[in-house]
């Protein structure tokens, strides 16, 4: 068989085991050395090509689309710094357990380690922030080789869905010439389906489970970041047998659709409720139950340090479990469904009402909160107030997800909320909120600071190639605001050097450069008025100028007012 | 002692090492963790502290500052995904040899692998892309903890800067609090210097190499990308001797500052020449010596892996000498310098003679090209002829570098060139170009296109806290003008799509957004006038819009117009 023929074979050999795999999209930076991996994906018409030609940006694109879908996103680039510019997004994706594939063409032996140009050791070169890294072989004519490819695709994918789910490495070497025959249709696939069996827990175990629920006096239910598939109605079925409060993070998503007879369960507010020393002395639990990662909430962290419940059990599907206070008892390596079906019993208690108390007096404050000029606070709640019912809202990290906790109160709309919370970095959020709204097509909220909107600037480039549409909510208090919370702000020796650092930027010139509507707000009605106008360009883009020193006085003086409503109660 | 002394004793103690060891700058990316460290690089008034909010962007600062020095420049990050970001300027200094020391703040041990914020796994995390990594301990009041770890620093900048130099890791654990005592003295250091013998080749080598010498009858001189300390005297002093003729990469800068008598032995224009058959097969050589890495030229290569010359000697320091070709015949693991030294003949051959007269044929294509609207040659071309003496030249790879082989003619004038050739990325190129006219503040002009413009955009950002001074040249053609070079170019089925990707943007939304001097130009005639125009805000951008499909046209011309005057040629 001819060169081009075995080539065209094989690439279209891994195109259609990735389909078959469950890939359904695949993000591409244009690139010499992956030309043919290029074309037979652009040639398959069951998956969606996005291009973007900043690799960092991509990355974190494919990890908004695979964040948003569960499914696992393709990634694809050239040799060389190409596939560097990948390892922040594999980074989140490793801690943040989303699906990522990222393949990077590489040359073949012959060209490696002997100064080709743009050939670089890339072989494990994501290290540990990848569960599986392997280097294909070169295409042949072979059919040994092709089952192996095949079957050995499958597995690579396999790994990267199997829980804790995440990013897998496919280096690929390609030598020249790099052209595909577009008329040769696929070659037939012989391995053809992969089952997975479901892991129940065991029923002693449901047994444990119910005797130390059982025994709890003061349980508490904490609630993180959950997955895309997270069966709410479940929870909330089994959360209002229990009668436990559910402390629930703005990324579990149980803030929004709480249903009616649930709301009293419902405590948005243990943030701003735990700063009360009054309140975290009465609300000691001695049962802990928590799904998913610890939530955002530093105050929450604190009071589970200190009281350090007899029992906190952990459901976590990864052996390495997330319990950086050192304070989880139990750890049941299963997901959170499986204790749904495990316990049903039926607890009303005092401590769940002296929660639900406390967390009204606290919502009194958030809804009474009126901010001044500068803040970003009264930004964040208008813009909860005026997200119509079905939209995503995308959180940064820092002080974005931050005010997110505090000025999220249970509702009955239906919202979804997201935020890179592996690693917690500020990169990529332009990307990631970018791929979530082309995965899901729902009216899309990005709420950002100004150095992390700066810091993936170039995330907007994909709008030049796709069709997009989002409202970025730019809070721009020029500069790092979280850094005025931390103990260097009463240091005045170089703070605004090395941490204020402001860069005096507007982002009017990025509205104009990618066509956007633009906005300049700096008072909470004009915010309102804005975000209340009809969204007439793909990307809209309302710029709320606040103040850094502002925002720390009124976040304090919130947190006074809530301490003060419940130093009675209990 | 307390915490706190402890802690600034740590630091300072790093600090005060690393400015021994010969670091006089350092690039900071704000975060928490590293704060420590941050106050004690700020405090040190014999370290240069630059800030870059984009640890992408800061990452190729530093690596612009140390390629500009030789020294060993420091970057600094906060844990996480900033460090991740790091990854491609990383890969890019250890294929370059740049001795970038890399400065990762993480979490103590406690802290790790337990799901704790913006926690990963840091250890190791650049794989072979570093020449050595190490988890530094956490601060302790310790004397002997103190003596390894001001030793255990020298020794790692001492392996950076050994040849091949090249990056390092330092990962360094630090526990809350994080505030240093500002009025503390630097700890005493007790190591006091580091002697690093000279390595001279032995008699008996350079007799092997003077026998070579002697017995060439076609002797070539290829010179690559040379560091910045490379001693052009003592070259062409050297090649004088020799009388071989010398085929200069543009990143050699051996086609500046020409010595008048050497004049005709610099070859500038091989890359066109060996495009004709005819002159190559009259041209082929017997022995060649190669300093530094396999030039940009693709002909050259052809040329050289065709004709396999009978002695290919190559210097270079590192033992995994840079061969792609498969064709070097010996290895001399020593410097450039060690040769000049070591050989002294002189050799005056009919096969100079039949080099130089090629050259000053296809200089007269060069001085006479004209190019049409929409050229980027004739763009390269007047940029070179308007470069005032004393200037700095930076070139994005890509096909800025390929333009730059092409029309740069050897000249009397002193220019530098620098480019990113250790990983040919396209990435980082305007933050290297701005260190580097940090570290040398010589008028500065940066060759690049849109593409790679684009990507490190945020480069820029760095001169919202420091001085710059750039003249920024960018050659629109809105998208990827290399691949119409490539053979998928004639292949129409998804060509605009996965390689063209044209965006479609101006950057003079980008000019207003850092208030730079910005001009549109389409013409030639617009262009000179434009640079030669003074420059009077700190950016200067002239934006070029070119056309791919007649670059690629008048490409063709020129090189048909020089295989046309060299045909009767021998």
């Amino acid at each position: 068989m001819d060169e081009r023929k075995v080539l065209t074979n094989h690439v279209l050999r891994l195109t259609q085991t990735l389909m078959q795999a469950g890939v359904k999209s695949v993000v591409i930076s244009p690139g010499s050395r992956s030309t043919p991996l290029a074309y037979a994906f652009a040639a398959n018409e069951h998956i969606q090509t996005f291009m973007q030609v900043d690799e960092r940006s991509a990355g974190y694109f494919a990890l908004g689309l695979a964040k948003a879908t569960g499914n696992p996103v393709v990634l694809l680039c050239t040799s060389g710094t190409a596939a560097s510019n990948y390892h922040p997004a594999v980074t989140e994706a490793y801690y943040a357990r989303i699906p990522l594939i990222v393949m990077t063409a590489d040359r073949p032996h012959e060209l490696r380690g002997v100064g080709a140009p743009q050939a670089i050791d890339q072989l494990n070169m994501y290290g540990k922030h990848v569960k599986f890294s392997v280097d294909l072989p070169l295409a042949e004519d072979n059919d040994e080789l092709d089952t192996f490819l095949e079957r050995h695709t499958q597995r690579a994918v396999a790994i990267a869905m199997t829980k804790p789910i995440g990013p897998i490495h496919l280096n690929i070497p390609l030598r020249e010439p790099l052209l595909i025959d577009f008329d040769r249709p696929a070659p037939p696939i012989t391995f053809m389906e992969r089952i997975v069996g479901e892991n129940e827990l065991s029923l002693p175990m449901k047994g444990q489970l119910n005797n130390l629920i059982a025994n709890a006096k003061k349980g508490l239910l904490i609630v993180g970041e959950m997955p895309i598939h997270f069966d709410k109605k479940a929870f909330w079925h089994f959360a209002k047998s229990l009668q436990w409060p559910v402390l629930c993070d703005p990324l579990s998503n149980l803030r929004s659709e709480v249903p009616t007879d649930c709301l009293h369960l419902c405590i948005a507010h243990y943030d701003a409720l735990l700063k009360s020393e009054h309140f975290a002395d009465i609300a000691v639990p001695d049962t802990v139950i928590r799904f998913g990662p610890q939530p955002v909430s530093k105050p929450l962290s604190l009071f589970l340090k200190k009281t350090k419940p007899t029992v906190y059990v952990v459901f976590d599907e990864s052996p390495e479990f997330r319990d950086s206070l050192g304070v989880v008892t139990h750890h049941v390596q299963a997901s959170a469904h499986a204790l749904f079906t495990a316990v049903d019993q039926l607890q009303r208690t005092e401590y769940a009402k002296l929660w639900a108390t406390a967390n009204q007096e606290a919502e009194q404050c958030t809804r009474h909160y009126e901010g001044t000029l500068g803040d970003e606070g009264i930004i964040v709640k208008c813009l909860l107030d005026n997200l119509p019912t079905g939209s995503d809202l995308i959180s940064s990290s820092s002080m974005p997800i931050r005010d997110l906790d505090t000025f999220f109160c249970a509702t009955e709309k239906e919202l979804m909320v997201f935020a890179n919370r592996g690693a917690n970095g500020i990169d990529g959020v332009v990307s990631t909120a970018l791929g979530i709204e082309r995965a899901r097509k729902r009216p899309t909220f990005l709420l950002i600071g100004d150095l992390a909107f700066l810091h993936d600037v170039n995330g907007l480039i994909v709008s030049r190639f796709h069709e997009t549409s989002i409202t970025i909510v730019i809070l721009n208090n020029d500069g790092g605001g979280i850094f005025s919370y931390l103990p260097q702000a009463s240091e005045p020796n170089h703070f605004e050097e090395l941490f204020g650092t402001p860069p005096g930027l507007t982002f009017e010139h990025i509205g104009a450069m990618y066509d956007a509507q633009y906005a300049s707000v700096h008072t909470k009605e004009e915010f309102v008025q804005e975000i209340q106008k009809d969204k007439v360009k793909p990307i809209r883009i309302i710029e709320v100028f606040t103040s850094r020193p502002v925002n720390v006085q009124n976040h304090r003086a919130y947190w006074a007012d809530v301490v003060e409503r419940v130093k009675t109660i209990g």
